[in-house]
């Protein structure tokens, strides 16, 4: 078998999906992290990036990929009979209901809670003053998008239905964020009942609390 | 500038004599940590090395060196006025008194400590037995080393003279381990009253608490 290679921080969103997804799928794997000091002090390279999503490249031989939800739908494709086996679905009526939730997770919920993220959790910490009419125009987004969740999980355990999929792996570095650094963040899911079971039951997977563990090895600057 | 990288990880005591350096000179470099996982459990460089010395690689453009002595004297040479410009000395007098020191460690002092950190910090924690006769030749060959440095601090701060060099930081990967994690790795220097006085000043460095810092935050796998 070709090594897998993964570049980046944990405390990047769009690291901690490819790592959950790794180990989801049991597979073996390299984490490079290349961190830059500069007179004893480290800089985190959150400073350069201005938001919270941070960066990703994964390798396997020849293949470079670089966005997280293209390498969680390629490893699920290519390791189909290793670890997790539902993460992707089986079948493509299954495959069709995750990839619609995935869809969602990407265009209606990302852009919302990385707003929020950034100016709820990161904003001061990085020495910038929080943007107020950015937070509640957001939150009024986001409300609407988990109050679609919310019916939806009434129905079903997970979003594409009722096993643990890519869809809401998809969703848990952003709601992480939100739910464990900001009360006006986590109100948002603990207040609609079906929402805050899916968190409970999604940030308690064995896989997810490995990479808060990581995360919390190598902070965000926010905690230094 | 050309950009200083060090591949390894900071527990290793070959890392850390290397990261104080860095620090001691202010130079800007970066780290790149490679970590294997496999099964959602990381796999400590530690196991596959048998003994903490660990490994370092150093890359400036085309020029890699792998040996942390090395390394440390290069980075003096050709940085000498940056940052600490006395930790190699100035003028042939003051190199040779450093040079002395600096091989006694390499030579007497890293040899028994090296077997001690072993065998007194790291072989439980890895499932192994310590020996008790080899911690026993070593305690009694350090003894007799730090004898003669107890005498050297009696007339001088530091080991070649008034000033922390290279030849005090050298020691202080080892120092540590044997200070910190096992009460009777700390009595060898505690009990020798200069010996004790040194280790306080060089461990109080702040280069160096800048590096116990990182390798808290990447510890070596006898804390997990």
């Amino acid at each position: 078998m070709v090594g897998l290679k993964v570049f980046g921080q944990p405390a990047s969103t769009e690291v901690s999906r490819v790592l959950t997804c790794l180990f989801e799928k049991n597979l073996e794997f390299q984490l490079v992290r290349i961190d830059t000091f500069k007179k004893e002090h480290k800089i985190p390279e959150f400073l350069q990036l201005q938001d919270p999503s941070g960066q990703v490249t994964f390798r396997e031989g020849d293949l470079t990929l670089i966005y997280s939800r293209k390498i969680i739908r390629h490893l699920c494709d290519k390791y189909a009979d290793q670890g997790n086996k539902k993460l992707y679905g089986n079948g493509s009526l299954e495959k069709a209901s995750i990839e619609q939730w995935l869809q969602a997770e990407a265009q209606n919920f990302w852009p919302p809670s990385a707003k929020l993220v950034f100016h709820l959790a990161f904003a001061k910490p990085l020495g910038k003053e929080p943007n107020m009419s950015i937070i509640e125009e957001n939150e009024k987004r986001l409300s609407d998008i988990l109050d679609v969740y919310d019916q939806r999980l009434g129905k079903n355990a997970f979003l594409a239905g009722d096993e643990f999929t890519l869809a809401d792996l998809s969703h848990l570095p952003n709601t992480h964020y939100l739910v464990s650094r900001c009360e006006r963040g986590k109100k948002l899911f603990t207040e609609r009942k079906n929402v805050a079971r899916w968190v409970n039951d999604i940030t308690n997977r064995e896989s997810w609390k490995k990479v808060t563990e990581m995360q919390n090895e190598h902070p965000a600057p926010l905690e230094k």
